[in-house]
């Protein structure tokens, strides 16, 4: 119960704050941006003793390496927010839009205007830079954020929204549109997830069980972001030198990330010829295989390591380096066991045919199709939105990585001069 | 568990159909629709018969006159389903709609292009009418139908369903794509609540109850529709007689839907000369009134009956002839008790001054905002979109009157000829 008063009470007074961003303008916004860019810098300092301690307690629980490297901030790191941060205001602004609009036969004027949601919250994991990323952001797009971080990461999530808030105090924009809710209690996630009507969105980052449990607990409207079981097809039409590289890029480029491949399906047509060189390419990569019963036999026959693949295999998110591989009949055979295995997130294609390709993109259901490129393209950065909030693989609202135009909504302005229905 | 997988069933079935139409033409789609409306109307006795066996159990059940009344199909009626899937096959294809398009240094081609979800549940109460309507438009949208109607209307929706399978089976359309989910269990709802991974969008229509019920059920992703408190706010600078018609028409017109008005705010400048004849004419259209102690003052002076309004008051969506009145201080009192008591519909503002408009349009956090003009213009037809799915009143994805544009979502082609990241 204390949780949820915590949470309402932090929303409350992030909406009303929010006011002062929904009516300021674009170059008010832009001023916080760049106060808060300069604060970080000009508090590194305190930021790196604060994480310090965050540091200490991690290095004590014995965190696991990888986690800790997220976890660390450095001067380097802390100037790479502040960039961040400069390069988010740099962007069009997302708000006053106007989307669509139209003159109906009795006067009424319409117009679909870009707006801000309100008060959204984030729910994440043990890495402080997505409280100053995301924090910026959601000002920029006119919201007020609720940060949930980690609580391994409390000490440093509290300096940077203090040095945060300050800033933005000498600015137009109230500093209580950033708050931070408590990490000590997993009860305040519960709470945020459920303060309906107080916190128009919550969006998750992190693991498969921290988006599983929001899936399952909120209420709130959420985004889901992150699971990647992304393939490249290499259809019958490929062309082998684009299909290699495009291959080992999307598995070995940077495996820990959702958009890395998972699994290769290559045609039965080109099989023959592709998939001893993608074996071996993949082999000498360091990629270990898991492969169907004709995958299997061409292991074997060109001595490749490889071990048969088993239904969780195809489901599996690995984030480092192994893989599956099928052998498929058709483009529809293809996504089919996308359709099976997929998270509508990237699947690519390798073809020459155009047929093929637009067949493969009607059947993929998915937020990005690749035809001819890496998976690993799916990224705000790489698509030249310049910023990213995540990657959403839901359908609803925003698909794919997310920018600032995803953090708004729409109000309809109807303007007359005294219409009425009859 | 049978629910579950009685569900999970006929998604299955309905997801592999949808094919057929993701990868039908706007003319096949077309025909499809127009196959319905001539089935539609040739069919009709048949219609009408199963129909009646429904109104022979609402008048055993003694169900609400009202509510039989929306159960009750006539020629006529079914004349105007008809019509209505002619009008939704005319409207402009809503797929393969290039939103964003651009190329990227590196050569990669890039297409935000429109795309069906694949398969949308519907859940909705006794009007066999929201049957074909849902279809048409799920179907034009190229997304699959899972259809979970009242039991109450059991019978009618079965002919209806099996008029429309049976008329797009002459089609290139897999009468799979309509699927009516069985109504005799209440379990079935709550099934396609929560058929994760099988359903991509269920979509609730009908009381406070059921939108409750699904918002906390599901974790399929779900578009709120539905309820409206919506206020109409006579600023000090309106014009008394713009005001009058449209405060009147925003209330009486037709008091039992959304977009109606539940309560009026009056600025204290105007409330000396607006607010006698507000009440008076309100009185005299059967609106029983309900004041704040200023409200309550001028009644008493003038001799209008009125109760004092209560916080349940203030929440309240009648649906009948009562209204809620109040005097406020500025635009952002009036923004301020839209907060606390609206549910971000439809919020209007009369006014003459461009500055209280437009600070009321940054403040009123809703679907829709009318300029002087009446409430009742939230409508997807009022507006100009042909046909209307219902009107959302959440702000992820679709927010306010949601045509065939909000049945769709996007997928990003990325085309390269062979492009990594290095």
């Amino acid at each position: 119960m204390d949780s949820v008063r915590t949470v309402a009470d932090l929303a409350e007074k992030a909406r009303f704050a929010s006011r002062t961003l929904s009516t300021a303008s674009g170059a008010e916004r832009k001023a916080a941006l760049e106060a808060i860019a300069q604060a970080l810098i000009t508090r590194s300092s305190e930021i790196l003793a604060a994480n310090e301690l965050d540091m200490v307690n991690a290095r004590e629980e014995k965190m696991h390496p990888q986690m800790q490297d997220r976890l660390l901030l450095t001067a380097e790191r802390i100037a790479g927010m502040a960039d961040g941060a400069r390069q988010v205001a740099a962007l069009p602004d997302p708000l006053g839009q106007v989307l669509n609009e139209s003159t109906l036969p009795n006067g009424l004027h319409l117009r679909q205007m870009s707006v801000p949601f309100g008060v959204i919250g984030m729910v994440y994991e043990a890495r402080p830079n997505v409280t100053v990323d995301a924090a910026v952001i959601l000002l920029m797009s006119g919201n007020a954020a609720l940060l949930r971080g980690s609580s391994t990461a409390r000490n440093s999530n509290e300096i940077l929204v203090n040095v945060m808030r300050d800033a933005i105090a000498s600015t137009k924009i109230s500093p209580e549109v950033i708050q931070l809710v408590p990490s000590e209690d997993r009860a305040t996630v519960k709470a945020l997830l459920t303060a309906r009507g107080k916190v128009d969105l919550v969006i998750p980052r992190g693991s498969a069980q921290l988006i599983r449990m929001v899936v399952d607990e909120a209420t709130v409207p959420t985004i889901e972001t992150g699971a990647g079981v992304c393939h490249v097809y290499v259809d019958e039409f490929a062309d082998i030198d684009k299909a290699l590289p495009i291959l080992l890029n999307s598995k070995t480029h940077r495996p820990s990330v959702c958009n890395a491949a998972e699994t290769l399906l290559v045609h039965k047509n080109i099989a023959p010829t592709f998939l001893p060189l993608a074996l071996k390419a993949l082999t000498d990569a360091g990629v270990a295989l898991h492969g169907d019963a004709t995958v299997q036999k061409v292991a074997e026959k060109f001595g490749v390591a490889s071990t048969p693949a088993t239904e969780e295999n195809w489901c599996t998110e690995y984030g480092i380096l192994e893989m599956n591989v099928a052998v498929v009949d058709s483009v529809d055979a293809a996504a089919d066991h996308i359709a099976k295995y997929g998270t509508n997130h990237t699947e690519a294609i390798v073809t020459e045919n155009q047929a093929s390709a637009d067949r493969f993109i009607a059947l993929a259901d998915c937020a990005a199709v690749m035809v001819n490129a890496s998976t690993r393209f799916t990224d705000g950065e790489q698509m030249g939105f310049g910023a990213e909030i995540g990657i959403s693989n839901q359908k609803l609202h925003a698909r794919g990585p997310m920018g600032l135009a995803a953090m708004t909504t729409t109000t309809w302005i109807v303007t007359g001069n005294g219409q009425i229905r009859s």
